[in-house]
């Protein structure tokens, strides 16, 4: 590892960098000595008290910085961010300084108590958490007004000063992670602990969830296949298999949330304390005092934005869903046309005629989409959330329900307007089908063509300077800072939603949608690996306990399940044979099992417990224990006061 | 008051007495002088280091005894208990000894700090943590056996050597209440925060939510008297009533969450620390070591407790539910026959034979009932569940299905077999009002009565003595200890449930109920309040948070009758008369509102947030608060370490 540092290691003998500060080009002289001067200085004056070297690569300065920070450091920001470690007992405990001796594999000089991503996490925590003191603006920009307590890397961030921060790769580590995640070709877990390790709690949970949903659907393609095979059309038959999806569902689900919980608690994120959380940088409002820290810092009422959500979002998330509506209309009229068209001319033109609904449809959906993406995004934002995570369930609510009736909304039409149950197969398998190759080609395997197209550039660019001294720092911060930013998980379970909506919510009309869709996750998993390892910067590791609002995401999708599942089946006309005088007692019946079986669903899914019984224990004696300490600690000072009481009588 | 202690005062100038002990009659002299030992033992010595004092009546001791405590002892107590009171800037803290100075209404002298209530809970609390150190077993009893750790008050408790622990009334402040409460003739809200202060937390908790829901009844039965007046049929002012209070009994579960919220926040049990919880008294197992806490206690295998509650537990409960719809339809058999009967011989022997069905299965419910009852009690406690709050919850559970089935089920049975709407709206006003009278005569009056004859008996008794002693507190504590217990909230809110069950499930067929279930609630305050007041000992104060489970169970109740009522209108002649040519259209149309209403519903519960926001701002600023105390701690010893680190460069 060391060799590549090697430009760095001639200024210092312990420093490794650890995450890369890029100004933008043309920062004043100020700016830049200020900013460092805070990122270095003492604890006790306000600063970081962190490492930071400017980056000399062949053209001078160009305004990079590389930060470190010195092991004790780290271990000191460890607790203030409240990692939790693993103990000598085999407990999980939030790690403090003054107790890590009791911690497992902690030796004074264990430089890898904390792993890689721990440690860009802890430096990242605390360069945003460089306060102005008593600044009012940043020094050299005017415009970019500071008050006490403002984190100063955000207002940097806004004001275009600071271009990013991004933490580097190991490349070592993650050539190991690559082989064991997918450099062999063998059947097998992924290894999720090291993701974790090098990549952090979100991203391992997303592919934990990948993977546990990828062996949840295998039982339901097993049972599907046969359906296909043989073309079982018998009723029961077909009852049976919608009666296990939408238990089987509820059933994953629920375990999900289970494996979950003994995967963060092995990681530790399960028992991290909420920290409090700051304003998200977009969020602006008059400077007023926050009613929960009495600090100064912008306040915007509530009141407002409750206004702006119900009388501007909510009526335009429901024109847009109306207008999506619209143009499905305006599609199935078309395809009527073509159709006639086909009929009454039989060319060849005619022929080619049938296909061009489809794709107008299928460009104007993406089209939609896209622009739906940005004007969700401004609305969001528009709506100025105080909390990321508000702005996050905010977005993600509009975006879903607005994809859910792009993807679902001609499939309801085909299945309850027309009841045409082969087109409704056909078009499922067509959509289901296309949509995952499109993905998997959109998402990693494009960006990585154009990745490597780009490093060869680079490299030729290297290699016709000629320098002999070693670059690979320099090369590696250079290659590192043009790859693309990875926005998060979001995109990836919504496809996994979608996903889900496909397999189950017409699961009795097409069993062979499981199938399909275990197949793709696998490849799946592979491409999103190569995209994390290969496409993208390395992200910051964000601890997290759970997949937060996705689980609600599933769960509603699996209950709608149940209803259109039980209308398809009370549709089947092996089901209107069993009732050939009366169609009022066929609905009534379909009512019937519809409400059973919701009613099932709720009871299973309040029956099983959240997290397994040992996690439970483990959490009850944890707060047991802090809850003993406190009683000792009050019978101590008790006892002090009843023996004065007790002289005194 | 000081008067009526005289007996005592002449023994100790600052023994105010609060909790008596009843020892059984001929317990052993060494048992009783090593409890009292224990109980003024000094905390350092294992004991509770409280005051006791023998109650010398005239014939003697009669082995009950009056526990006090120093002011100081319970402050200190007060602290261990975890009670949060407020302070002086008006927000609310856990009250710890230390920091005395910075709370409300606190001074040195003030014996009034602390309610009379929040003593008794403390001493109570003090009793039950006295536990054994090296006993093997309870001096003079070999068979009550002890382990360290063993809460002695409760193997006195299930060995009968302790007959009752319970409260002193306080007759001034009783007096007072009683005035404030139900004294005067004057609309108004109850002294919620006086009967708190009194009673405790979940006693003014239901009386809270009593008032409440009765308020909350009244926009439904203003609604729902001109319907009744007018006889409106109209099919769209049907709906409309019904949609109103589906959505409205939401709204209400929804807003009592806040409301809730707010008292519990303001009487300081909205932030109670969860203690630890002992197993019940009558848990039993072999002696093993609690996973949890590392201490030496009875251990019963969870899987045993599983397999009992689902291999005999629910099928003895289903099977008891079957019954219980076999003799419904019997019942209904019988009056049958009954009718035929009467209809073949038309003769006054027949006409009177018209109302022996009725009255025998009123007769019959009632025995059932109780039998399961008592079948209910007896099979949560053989489940072994090891903590109290688990043992209720399963005991709520079934003897509310019970009770639902044999409440609703004839009613059921009517509307949706019989289709028969006269008889259904003739059935639901004859089993509301005669429930609702019932209930209150055998509840309060009842007692109330055999209450006053006894204290008059007593009283001559008293006064034949001719004692010119004055005798008032031993009075008062032979006349409380021969009261009736009061067995909790359970029966109050199972009476709340079940007339919510009337009104909500079959809302649109009588409207009328509302009215009734109003006028039975605002009796039912009063009648309440005398059973509280005069018929029953004074419960210990019980810290609550919230209704608990009865919220879960409201709610559910709110969502079958989404369910009861859509079928109803879906049934009515108006609205089949709108659909002539087509049944199908009518079920599926009932079948969309249906789901559009529950849709609703979710959403709405969804988005009404369970705390107002000022209070949400308390909770978050106290959070705040302690995040930063911890931080301001780590930073002082990281800043000792890095000045360290920084000498050592």
């Amino acid at each position: 590892m060391k060799e590549s540092w090697s430009s760095v290691d001639t200024l210092e003998t312990n420093f490794r960098p650890l995450v890369v500060i890029e100004l933008a080009k043309g920062t004043k002289e100020e700016t830049i000595e200020w900013f460092t001067k805070r990122i270095v200085d003492k604890k006790a004056n306000g600063g970081a008290q962190l490492l930071i070297k400017p980056l000399v690569t062949e053209n001078g300065n160009e305004n990079i910085y590389l930060v470190g920070a010195s092991h004790l450091r780290l271990l000191l920001g460890a607790e203030n961010v409240g990692l939790v470690k693993e103990c000598n007992d085999n407990s999980m405990r939030a790690f403090t300084y003054s107790s890590r001796k009791t911690f497992k594999d902690f030796a004074d000089d264990n430089q890898n108590f904390l792993t890689m991503s721990e440690c860009q996490y802890i430096i990242k925590h605390e360069l945003e958490n460089l306060r102005a003191k008593d600044e009012k603006m940043i020094p050299g920009y005017p415009q970019a007004k500071l008050y006490p307590g403002k984190s100063i890397v955000r207002r940097l961030l806004t004001n275009g000063i600071l271009v990013q921060i991004f933490p580097l790769h190991d490349r070592e580590e993650l050539k190991k992670l690559r082989h064991t995640w997918y450099g062999q070709v063998k059947i097998g877990y992924q290894p999720l602990d090291e993701i974790r390790c090098y990549f952090g709690e979100t991203i391992a949970l997303y592919f934990g969830f990948l993977e546990y949903f990828t062996f949840a659907l295998i039982p339901m393609a097993v049972i599907g296949i046969p359906y296909y095979v043989f073309a079982w059309e018998d009723y029961d038959k077909y009852v049976m298999f919608a009666t296990f999806n939408l238990l089987w569902s509820t059933v994953i689900l629920e375990v999900w949330k289970r494996i979950c919980a003994v995967m963060t608690y092995r990681w530790g994120t399960l028992l991290m304390k909420r920290q409090f959380e700051e304003p998200r940088p977009g969020f602006h409002g008059v400077l007023g005092i926050n009613p929960v820290t009495g600090r100064e810092e912008p306040v915007y009422s509530s009141i407002k934005r409750q206004l702006r959500i119900y009388f501007v979002s909510v009526p335009f998330v429901c024109l847009c869903l109306y207008f999506s509506l619209y143009v499905m209309m305006i599609y199935f009229d078309l395809e009527q046309w073509a159709l006639d068209y086909h009929e009454e001319n039989k060319s060849h033109f005619s022929s080619l005629m049938l296909y061009v609904p489809s794709i107008i449809y299928a460009v104007v959906i993406e089209i939609m989409n896209r622009i739906y993406r940005y004007a969700a995004e401004f609305l969001t934002s528009w709506e100025n959330h105080r909390l990321e995570s508000s702005y996050q369930n905010h977005l993600i609510l509009k975006v879903l329900v607005f994809n859910f009736l792009n993807c679902f909304a001609s499939l309801f039409y085909i299945a309850f307007v027309l009841f045409d149950m082969k087109l409704l197969r056909q078009s499922l398998a067509t959509l289901l089908i296309t949509s995952q190759i499109l993905n998997q080609f959109a998402e990693s395997l494009l960006p990585y063509w154009l990745q490597k197209r780009h490093m060869k550039k680079m490299k030729e660019r290297m290699h016709s300077l000629k320098m002999d001294t070693d670059l690979s720092l320099v090369e590696q911060v250079n290659s590192e800072k043009e790859m693309g930013t990875y926005l998060g998980t979001f995109d990836d379970y919504l496809e996994l939603f979608l996903q889900f909506g496909y397999v189950s919510l017409f699961s009795c009309v097409y069993p062979l949608a499981a199938v399909f869709a275990v197949l793709n996750n696998i490849t799946e998993i592979y491409s999103d690996a190569l995209k994390m390892c290969r496409v993208y910067k390395r992200p910051f590791a964000e601890p997290t306990a759970n997949i937060g609002v996705w689980q609600l995401a599933f769960e509603t999708m699996s209950v709608i399940s149940v209803v259109t599942n039980c209308i398809l089946i009370g549709m089947s006309p092996q089901v209107n044979a069993l009732f050939p005088d009366s169609k009022m007692d066929l609905i009534l019946t379909v009512a019937l099992v519809e409400h059973l079986l919701l009613a099932i669903k709720f009871v299973m899914a309040f029956v099983i417990p959240d997290k397994p019984r040992d996690i439970q224990i483990k959490l009850a004696k944890l707060e047991f224990e802090s809850l003993e300490a406190l009683k000792q600690q009050m019978f101590t000072e008790s006892y002090s006061y009843l023996c004065d009481d007790m002289r005194e009588q």
